[in-house]
């Protein structure tokens, strides 16, 4: 099968340069399948950039290579790394933390050298997304090895990756951003949630009632459930919770849990 | 060829699960070919997603898959379908209405089974999109049978979908909504309008003048013409009919029709 | 391999149109491999429209063909046609200066013929992009002549398209547009800034400071650099130049070059 590779950027979608990376891709690989992940991640926004990443890439296959530049700090000397999870995905993208929920125990990380390497020279200093991380993705998409592009990396920037903290039976937690909907994804995961039940939640001081699915609440209602990424939602039933809330990235959410059954 | 899906959804573009979707299609079907109608459907607006489905699918080959998924009901008891048009057409969503335009008489229907049957239950009860009618359009696709997804459903939800009134010579209607200019799309068809000639239209009590194309027009002029989906619009040359009549949807449309000439 | 075609148009990322170009485009070419440009240039906005085409086309293989509508006058009698450009690309559209930027010296036009011609008569005045022209297209994407769709065109419309102007030391010239980040795009090019260095720079009488990149400015300082276009741009670090000048299109900008060093 002929090599799949998505790309997620803050470039707009009524930009040409998006088009212009695409461009790039298929001249270097005529039967690339391409993906779309966004090109909408808000402007130099990399937290979001990551939480998108975050949510979509684990669906594709293994062998996709994805292409993410949300890049406020390109023609820096910031670098271009690759990752390799553990689980075989690559990345390739600024090093400016965009890149960060994949960053975890296991993973391996390489630069990617803008002098001297595999890649020609970026020929502008201001499209590393054309110049730079597109040829590297194509190279890695065509069976080039991360290694070739440049040297490994020990530190590559991590963002400050909110999760939830357990103190007693109360988990505390954060709101990370919001969904088109309006719902708005928090730093508490399924997996925090254990096996005792949910007794209590409230976001910003408001109590929400916990829900198996948007429909188990009456329209207008403040419901927290656990989302199609694994992670606790505040959402509002046919309406916007952030607009509900008037807030969103930062609120502050907790969680009472109850005694697990004795098995 | 390999299988042509397309995809409607309100998921909105600049998050991801437009590509979490497409990511369950290519790892069902890699060499599937996606075409994206539009993720950017009102959300929750399930009769603006029928009126653009109505508009798109009938120009695909009659083999491609409709994947829909405007669905403020999702995790609700709502049932998932496939309907099957006489054309041969396939499209796959929700029991909501939002598939209205494609159950006249002749449609088939059949549930998309959550548990028992040929798809895996949901993980989640929020993105049926993902988890349930992504991979029953994958098993259309790939030459699986409607009856295998689950059992004939004889009682669709449909939308009151509105149709042009004669009275005499007169037709009544209505305005649907609007496109991306401002143009207004109305519940009169060519059809509708018979071989006499149209006398007169008017829009909310306000004259516009029935003409071929746009180009027919004096800048400013409020026009009627038959717009490239066979139905009556409304459209101002190179401005918003919608701005300029200051409303949509539901807005009364009335035409008065001429003789037919004796033949 | 497969043909390429591309599409830029003003029909709206959230309306049906693109999606019914590409199926009379499939239908055609069952494995045609489609590329968006974007479909969201500014309503009727035939200059931008041309700025996007000239930024993104280029970068296509050769033998790709570009479909670009942005066609206020559809419906009237301007004409349709094909530009084969002396670098060999094709691009079908509207004759109303979309094309402009590939109608330089060497360039051939011919008419696409509405009737009588290989293509069908468009069966709606209003819908050329998927009733004329995308058969266009998809007639050169499978190796038919721009000479069968109609007769070579002398006189096709041009815009007037913004070149710098040279004044001893100084060049004149004017901003363009913006970009989704803000920055603003001119017409004075990388290559009439010569090899004597930038002197002054200054924007609606604002002076900017020319640096090789973004990084190299503080914050909110305003920036002039040559983008990845190959034209001087205005840019503020992390921030809006658009917003901050508070305007965009025909903004004067005046640079002050150096003394060419001696050989």
């Amino acid at each position: 099968m002929s090599p799949l590779l998505t790309l997620t950027t803050d470039y707009g979608s009524a930009s040409s340069f998006p088009a212009q990376v695409k461009a790039v891709l298929l001249t270097a690989i005529p039967d690339a399948r391409l993906v779309d992940v966004t090109h909408d991640v808000p402007a130099f926004d990399v937290f979001a950039g990551a939480l998108v990443l975050e949510a979509a890439a684990p669906w594709f296959p293994r062998d996709a290579v994805h292409l993410a530049v949300v890049d406020p700090g390109v023609g820096t000397a910031r670098r271009g790394i690759v990752v390799a999870d553990p689980e075989g995905r690559r990345l390739v993208g600024p090093d400016n933390g965009l890149l960060t929920p994949f960053l975890g125990q296991g993973a391996k990380v390489w630069a990617v050298a803008e002098h001297g390497g595999v890649i020609p020279s970026p020929r502008h200093a201001t499209f590393h997304g054309r110049d730079l991380f597109a040829p590297a993705a194509a190279y890695l998409a065509r069976g080039g090895t991360a290694e070739a592009l440049g040297p490994e990396v020990d530190d590559p920037v991590r963002l400050d990756w909110p999760a939830a903290r357990r103190d007693g039976d109360v988990l505390l937690g954060e709101v990370l951003g919001a969904d088109p909907f309006g719902n708005l994804v928090t730093s508490i995961r399924d997996a925090d949630l254990g096996r005792g039940g949910v007794v209590e939640v409230d976001v910003g001081g408001r109590p929400a009632r916990f829900v198996r699915t948007f429909g188990d609440g009456a329209r207008g209602e403040l419901l927290a459930l656990v989302g199609s990424g694994g992670r606790l939602e505040l959402a509002v039933r046919e309406a916007s919770a952030a607009s509900s809330l008037g807030g969103g990235r930062g609120l502050a959410v907790r969680v009472v849990l109850g005694q697990a059954a004795s098995p």
